[in-house]
């Protein structure tokens, strides 16, 4: 585990991630993605996460890039372009993660850093935590942040952020759906974690085929994305969750899951 | 008319399909299905319906598939599949019907019943309505479901819907956009009735000409569903009842459709 | 400059454009498109332009078409085809333009005049304006209008607004996300100024490459769209004023933009 990040499994199978460099914002340094690529190749394939929360230390949830980092290599397009993929690598891998991601945000996110929340399944923010793509106030057009976002709020909002730079307030992420809730800073941990214990407590088999359907089905037209997720239905059925799922809810019981 | 559903049309062309079945929450059994497909079938090419209103009888608006059924044929994937393209054919046939439908939702609508609201045109709701995707519950994601809530919501809304399982309000079904209008139980009728009124008075040649295009042109970049919608207004304009909208709305007076 | 169309350029570099044809609801006739076309090709491609304004003489943003316009050549479906492509592409002109596009609506904005505000990258409104796709009550569906609509609404509430033709309040424009931003009218010109300055105090070649961005990506799919915006970073940090705009963030100074 690099100390750029920390990660903590708890007996819930809940596995947090914290960004851990407060001192430099906890921004998305080449090794720092590094080591965010690194342990969701891990999460993926263990067998003791069933939800990952990401959240961060110290008063800045995410301040997007570094860049110094960017400065120091400004003239090599080969390292920018490498930069800019591995981000969009790791942003991608939290959306095709098989299992949930909850984004805890406190303090405030911008440019790749407000792109981690909106690539988060599910995100739940300290009222006052904040939100911006400033990236228009450097130059630099938060283009990559802009695929998250744009998919997560409509395009008058989207588009105002970028435009203009400006940050957003907790209540206005919520208002425009970038964040699931918003509560009291003293009850972030509390609310994060009834948010992920409910999820951790159903089959991480039925989880799996879900999250990825979502978003594969979300690509397609109407009729294409009927099609297939029909198929994953009846496939969902032959597993034993499934048929143990069902006969608990028909016999009024409790289920246990196999894939717990 | 199956017993499972009942059918009637009013003088204003309002045809009211109920869910019949509330001993069995409404469920969306193969011949609760067969009978939704038979009616919407009729209905596409009968000549007094201009508006839809799809509504349940008793305390539950609609519970999802029949979990018994698909219990006693938990074998047959053949079954399971043909249940799922069933369940979808008809949601498309929503979707595809030339005449606008409207959703009249008081209590519970879940899983494949909240997929049924998702897929109307426009939906009114008791503000004691309550809605939920919770196939996750039983080890059974509610992949099918998924595909219209994430057409109605943002991504982190639906997704929350998909992961907890957890119902939500009718206040926060309409801030969601889930559906339209929320109002006391005992309006219920009253203002589904006036909206299907209104849209009533327009005219069904063009009513239909409308919806087909709006749904085309949602799956179609920006530049081709310019391309394709210029050309259906052109087209539309050869019709009769645009040319006597049009000299009406100068004239001022009250147009008289021929395809009313 | 056409007399139909008022074109001013500020110190800021702002340039409004004004609908100025109150007498007939500043419609969208073929001679308006035209004029607002040229307006639009000269502001492409001008060195003074870094934002725009549309704005609208009088009590009636815009009506969208001339309807006596249409009903003169009510047999000819070529004029009709041709008039509905040019609106189609002075609304993507607007989209396409590279520098940023805010919509000041004050009065009503009906069908092609929704369309328009609904195309731009940004509207503020006063909270007395209206808007409304009422096609649908004179026999033509507002079918090219719907494009740009249904890309800033959820479905439900576009549907709504194109099957009844009902006028909705600036209240709920601002709920619904097709304007940014509501204001008493009193504010309305400082509120879009304002808005425009903040913007216009950008580097005009970082706009130019995020907004023509931000388009082209929402019509990708994920991974591509993540392709396309690191290329799109990458490239950007080549510009003279991402360099500086980094360097004179990491030293703390205001950033002196070469293309301002």
């Amino acid at each position: 585990m690099s100390n750029l990040l920390a990660r903590d499994t708890d007996t819930h199978g809940i596995t947090t991630l914290t960004l851990n460099q407060p001192e430099r914002r906890n921004s998305l340094s080449m090794a720092m993605l590094d080591a965010l690529s690194e342990a969701l190749t891990d999460i993926a394939a263990d067998d003791v996460t069933r939800v990952v929360v990401i959240a961060a230390a110290g008063t800045v949830f995410c301040a997007g890039h570094d860049l110094r980092e960017i400065r120091d290599q400004l003239d090599s397009h080969e390292f920018q372009l490498a930069l800019f993929n591995r981000c969009s690598e790791v942003m991608q891998q939290v959306v095709n993660l098989p299992k949930p991601v909850i984004a805890r945000v406190a303090g405030v996110a911008t440019a790749a850093g407000c792109q981690l929340v909106a690539s988060c399944d599910l995100a739940v923010a300290a009222d006052s935590a904040r939100f911006a793509t400033p990236g228009v106030n450097i130059g630099l057009f938060c283009s990559t942040p802009m695929v998250a976002l744009s998919r997560n709020l409509s395009r008058k909002h989207a588009m105002e952020m970028l435009l203009t730079g400006e940050m957003i307030s907790a209540v206005r992420a919520e208002q425009l759906g970038l964040v699931n809730r918003i509560v009291d800073e003293s009850l972030l941990d509390e609310t994060v974690h009834a948010m992920a214990r409910t999820i951790a407590e159903k089959s991480g088999h039925t989880l799996k085929i879900g999250k990825g359907a979502f978003y594969k089905q979300l690509e397609m037209p109407l009729a294409e994305a009927y099609d297939y997720t029909a198929k994953v239905m009846a496939e969902n059925l032959r597993a034993d969750d499934a048929r143990e799922g069902i006969c608990a809810f028909l016999d009024k019981r409790k289920p246990e899951w196999k894939d717990r």
